[in-house]
């Protein structure tokens, strides 16, 4: 766990969590590390999804099985970092009276069931905001609150649907699922975004609203922001594979140990190219000479770029480049990319660790990628563990029930 | 454009906009579709680099080549609507004391210089707070405003350097460049974030900061949020093409004219998959019959789907199952995707034009995917057509400045 010294952004702001898998945790979780309080809820009979997502760590390490009490999914346990946890079954009797009363102590309130279930089980936006007007109620979906058909939707189903997939690979060869759950993780980021207008807005006008942001929507608006209509009728290739031609050279190469990125598209930067290909003549080459004649080209000039970066290792490739000022990198492994000196120093990749036990891995996951002058982002060393975990704290503390009342609750199976 | 009838979120604030290509740009777009007032700053000897991207609308509809003056390229059309232009030579004696003021009469600046050029220029965040205190000026840049070594941070070498380019793909395969600008498009969402935390941190303090946002951080966080080395320490592997053979069957799938993705890792779906299949005795082959069997007969099952979907148009295998409750989607061509009946309902993609001619293709751009309940997102009907269009709006209606002032920044090439 990251420890903040100074104030984080949204320091006495709280959220009502009511999500699960990952898009809706993610939201919440980027709330929390900007210094919001967030009260995860999590039904007493089974809990979060993520919490059975292989693989665990505990006291034996990472394995692949949830072998002992305490193993903790790693799904779980990066994504429900500085969260309070309680438990609530929401289909119980009694049990919209308690989340009510959670909700009138937050500002802001997370869901991401199947669109319609919120307001089935009593817990919607018309409910919330009867009982505290100021509540910002942000909903998050497969393709909206207002869908007609609500579907499963799953970051692999959203990617397919949004042109995504098929805007990556190669063009005559099949679809590339992205390997990162883009579908999953841009909704969340919307959310936030979301959210925060809102909070913006109260101030203003002292009443929250609604925030209804859909993950087709989301990753949809992405693709869009290329000009896919109108490079096709400019009779321009949209889906070009590794290297981008009409930019010619740039794109992705073969070197003798794996791949580099390299983009030299402006004059002075490809007859840096062809220095380090020792190759200086092709900047006199009327098929290399100028931006249009490498365009015209581009395939006899991949072909030569490959011819040379195949000879090569990454590491003297990059080098070669780099020294003619060239802007290159070399395709990195996730594990490298994490381990980024940057990286870590901004706190954008953060280390994480089980509470009880030291892990045998250097586990990493996302930190807040935003770096405040006069803030910290980081989150709390706070974890449900356990579902529930943080009953008495929220329920006592800032509910202000009687151990009676909590006790009654349990019995019956609301908490 | 869209036409907001109620109060947008972020009405009242003023963002002073120094960015140029994608990235920043973006940010402010966001901004400008929230309902903040955007005062786009060009160079008046070239303005931002997106006005130089091919293809181009005008008189005569889509071309690659600009032909007549007032041709645009569709990047500057989609990325500076609803925002102001005023051209402002940063480097011209006197340009300082313009951009100040402009910094006095609004809340966020927001620049994607390379690291350190805006506080060569005068123009950084130390010059802006010494004039108001109150502003947020975020800095977006490929790798930290404090990075070291600056270099130039596009897309694709910041895709490599991520891991997001590795972790796509098929396992013995090249990697995969990611068809959509998702490096340049996720700093800005989270630059956005930085600066609405900021302004609610303002509400606290009455005083502003520096948000400081790296393309390499933000899109690393992402590919952070996959348990990549609990997953290697665990024997799981992590890069696995079309297909997630732990997930079996889960991934996408071939048909006689396209592709589907498809999920059915838990049992009534993996049932209904073979009922859509027409092999409804899969669900008692051992092979097939539970989780753990199909995980461990993956290889086997997927050939089997393919077998079967193969045979199938995309709408016939997208319908057995849905019939079915199995989610399913057809791998869409963006253009279809920017088509869809939900997104455009929701304004997710929109509908874009050049503001003088009537286009012959129906161009379609990035919309703001957050629908509130209480506030409307959408973008004013301004446009900088050339650059300085609205110098006179700005600088005599919210400078106050004189006209003689105005002829002397003209004269001397301030302006």
């Amino acid at each position: 766990m990251t420890e903040p010294h100074r104030q984080r952004p949204l320091e006495g702001l709280r959220v009502i969590d009511l999500t699960r898998a990952l898009a809706g945790p993610y939201a919440t979780l980027l709330l929390a590390g900007l210094g919001a309080e967030v009260i995860k809820v999590e039904d007493p009979r089974g809990g979060d999804l993520a919490r059975d997502n292989s693989p665990y760590v505990g006291r034996d390490g990472i394995s692949v099985e949830k072998v002992h009490d305490d193993d903790l999914s790693v799904s779980h346990l990066t994504r429900a970092r500085g969260k309070l946890g309680v438990s609530l079954n929401l289909k119980a009797p009694g049990a919209t009276d308690v989340f009510l009363d959670l909700v009138r102590s937050a500002d802001i309130v997370v869901e991401n069931f199947t669109a319609g279930t919120a307001d089935r089980l009593g817990i919607g936006y018309a409910a919330a905001k009867a009982a505290n007007p100021r509540i910002i109620y942000c909903s998050l979906s497969g393709f909206g609150a207002t869908a007609p058909e609500g579907g499963k939707a799953m970051d692999i189903i959203i990617q397919a649907l949004s042109g995504a997939m098929y805007a990556s690979g190669e063009a005559d060869a099949p679809p590339v699922r992205i390997g990162i759950p883009i579908a999953d993780m841009l909704a969340p980021v919307f959310s936030v975004i979301g959210i925060l207008s809102a909070l913006e807005q109260r101030h203003r006008t002292g009443v929250g609203q609604h925030i209804d942001v859909s993950m087709l929507g989301a990753l949809t608006s992405f693709v869009a922001i290329e000009n896919w209509s109108a490079m096709a009728a400019a009779g321009m290739q949209a889906r070009t594979g590794l290297t981008v031609q009409r930019l010619s050279p740039f794109g992705v190469f073969e070197c003798r140990d794996g791949f580099i990125a390299l983009v030299a598209v402006h004059e002075k930067l490809a007859q840096g190219l062809f220095r380090a290909m020792k190759r200086p003549d092709f900047a006199d080459d009327p098929r290399f000479a100028t931006r249009d004649a490498r365009v015209a080209n581009a395939a006899l000039l991949e072909a030569n770029i490959t011819a040379w970066s195949c000879g090569l290792s990454v590491v003297d490739a990059v080098a070669a480049l780099e020294a003619e000022g060239v802007p290159v990198a070399p395709v990195r492994h996730p594990d490298e990319a994490l381990l980024d000196r940057r990286v870590i120093e901004r706190r954008e990749a953060v280390p994480v660790a089980h509470p009880s036990y030291e892990a045998d891995i250097d586990l990493r996951t996302a930190g807040v990628p935003i770096v405040f002058s006069d803030a910290d982002t980081g989150f709390d060393d706070v974890l449900p563990i356990r579902i529930g975990e943080h009953n008495d704290r929220v329920l006592v503390d800032t509910l202000g029930y009687s151990p009676d009342r909590i006790d009654d609750l349990r019995a019956r199976g609301v908490i």
